[in-house]
């Protein structure tokens, strides 16, 4: 313990988990130190929109020390950390001075995990950031100018598949927005091919889109997917990926398809500093944390998150918002109980219900034992969606782009940074 | 002149010239062909907002091609003009096939110019580009976060000291922000130091600010900008810049200023396509066009916008957007008029007034012979801004995002895209 009287905690990631463990411990007798390598939190299940120039950026996104500037016990750090001691309680920032704290909040998520062919990654972007966001977005808008420049007709087909691997909630938005686009927001923008005549495939290793939901939303999921013009392949296993396009093995055999734009969004990986805290991880690198989410060794050190392995009710909690969320507020009360001498609690999780959005008015949600699909669905997801979205004037920018998306068929954020530049592909 | 019917036309650039051209040719009996580096048009005058994190970049840009997209005899291309054969009326498009015209309008603009000393631009970025914009914003955001890690007191200082070189509209838009920005935006969010503690410098060599004004409202301009807490040094001619502070020249000697932020809008150079045409320049590099905006030895090739240098009445036109629009729907009636073997027009330029703004209630404005300064001339900067912007949709966020932050001293985009990198500097 330190000498000084006021506890210092440190939280590391404002993340969903994060950013409820700093609110429950804003005003309370201690000193907390967040930092995040963003400046900002990031609404991270409407990314989506922002890599499909539905959103911009500014509106999914909130300035973390904006977030907390009433809470003076609060500092908010931007940095990258090198090095947990859970031995010596330090923590090291790049660049920056140590941090020594008494209590240490690790809530650095998840990344994409290309399961061992890390070299995918340059052809196949994945989802997690707004940088990743805007990305995406450029690959996709320039694949169209590059079909318009285009003479040759097979190379232009190749600008115009665009391939999603992965089809879990993510997957399935990514496939669904970009069929969308190609079909209603684009058309008649090109002189020199129509639009509506753009692939676009969702691949999936698995027997069924969405596999967390039940098997009857998975075929609802599916029909509306082809509804909006998205070819599903299920129990297509992608078994290389270059910058042409990629090889799929299926029970027919392996085929190859030539696409320009491939989005990954197959699988993810805990962060790499689960493994610095010298504890026990899962398979997937996540960290086996104590039924209060403390370590087994180091009681004053908290996983939470994506980055933690729990069981509640002989479940794993799913790496999910809400249940970051519930996390963080369980790990902050459960450290403001060891200050104060008294007995943790078990972390338990709430399941209210999950949530896919597929595109237009098509969805699917279980909310306890009511499962709803198509534009009920979809309303609950829109609603849901914009009232979890963090400080009211996002939510009325969010509202308006919706609004004027849904009526005009356009998307707000079709915007390029940058000009153009050919280093990319040819 | 092509063996075809229809007379091919080609349009260089998508700012307010090009932009306007295009949009004059719509519908008409000609094939136009536009080319611009980016998939958006840009509404210049308020980029210094998405800069200082005030607006979205999707609040100003608008997708060329959406615009286009019911004017069936306008193809958009996106791509970088590698050369312009005035000759043999042949436009090359890098990695793309070449493109003949039988008339050409070449509105490419302007780029910063460094007076020589391009080396400065890694350390001093201007503002003409989104993604200019973004790095500034990147670049101030980071400057006070870095300023929250440093533990000293001098290297603190130089992170809280902005330097802004070149007090014409862009220098003194960019100025009055950040002071708002050190003084009302961020206040109260940083627990190591007080954000108000910032300086802002604006630096011009001249003897005053908007040496494009009246010089009564350059003193209204410069009491404003005191008043915003801009330190305003005029005769004060920068002799270097680098990574850590720029060196001035005064009457009273040289001095050293540690900045660690360093903005340029000290000058403008005309595009290097300028060069390329084979026709003379003016001392600034832009091409010397003939009364009807086209070029003495190629009638078939006019150019307009920053890019041209043309005087009416005796007096250069001045490189700003209503020009630039006056000339591009000047350049289209005159081909049209050539098309038809009639006589062309001189372009005669009209001047409806000029404006900067300085910040929060406070700009100049000379209409005719009336000058407005502080509350009475913002107004008008306010309503003309928003009504020029392009695209009902804009507007109205736009004005959303001005109405919040007018009344919560807030900035809606203070996002830095992508992580914390100490590659920038240490």
């Amino acid at each position: 313990m330190n000498p000084r009287s006021i506890p210092r905690i440190v939280i590391i990631g404002c993340g969903f988990g994060g950013l409820e463990a700093a609110k429950a411990l804003a005003g309370k007798p201690v000193q907390v130190t967040l930092i995040d390598r963003c400046n900002h939190h990031l609404f991270q299940p409407l990314l989506y929109q922002v890599a499909t120039a539905g959103l911009s950026a500014p509106s999914i996104a909130a300035p973390i020390r904006h977030i907390f500037r009433k809470q003076r016990n609060i500092t908010v750090l931007m940095g990258e950390i090198t090095a947990i001691d859970t031995m010596r309680c330090i923590v090291s920032i790049e660049g920056a001075d140590d941090i020594t704290y008494d209590y240490l909040i690790v809530a650095a998520g998840a990344t994409h995990s290309y399961f061992g062919n890390d070299a995918w990654a340059a052809h196949a972007p994945g989802l997690k950031t707004l940088e990743d966001a805007f990305a995406i977005r450029r690959r996709v808008l320039l694949a169209f100018e590059h079909a318009e420049r285009e003479t040759n007709n097979e190379r232009r087909r190749a600008w115009l598949t665009f391939a999603v691997i992965g089809a879990g909630a993510t997957g399935v938005e990514l496939a669904g927005t970009l069929a969308e686009i190609a079909h209603h927001t684009l058309s008649g923008e090109f002189r020199r091919f129509d639009s509506s005549a753009a692939r676009v495939l969702l691949l999936e290793g698995g027997e069924r889109v969405l596999p967390a939901f039940p098997a009857e939303l998975s075929e609802k999921a599916r029909r509306q997917l082809k509804k909006l013009g998205v070819e599903v392949r299920t129990g297509a296993r992608v078994t290389s990926v270059s910058d042409s396009g990629v090889e799929i093995t299926e029970s027919s055999g392996t085929s190859r398809i030539e696409a320009r734009t491939i989005m990954w969004a197959a699988g993810v990986a805990a962060s790499p500093l689960g493994k610095t805290l010298g504890t026990a991880l899962d398979r997937a690198g996540r960290v086996m944390v104590q039924p209060d989410l403390s370590l087994p060794d180091y009681p004053q050190v908290s996983v939470i998150g994506d980055l933690a392995h729990i069981e509640c009710d002989g479940k794993a909690v799913p790496g999910v918002s809400p249940a970051a969320k519930q996390m963080g507020r369980c790990s902050a009360r459960n450290i403001l109980a060891r200050i104060e001498g008294r007995s943790t609690s078990t972390f338990r999780y709430i399941d209210y219900g999950t949530l896919a959005t597929i595109g237009r008015k098509s969805a699917v949600a279980v909310l306890g034992t009511i499962k709803l699909w198509g534009m009920p669905a979809w309303l609950v997801w829109l609603f849901a969606h914009i009232y979890f979205l963090i400080g009211f004037r996002n939510r009325i920018t969010v509202m308006i782009d919706w609004g004027w998306a849904y009526f005009s068929f356009q998307r707000y954020a079709r915007i390029v940074i940058g000009p153009w530049k050919s280093e990319r592909r040819s």
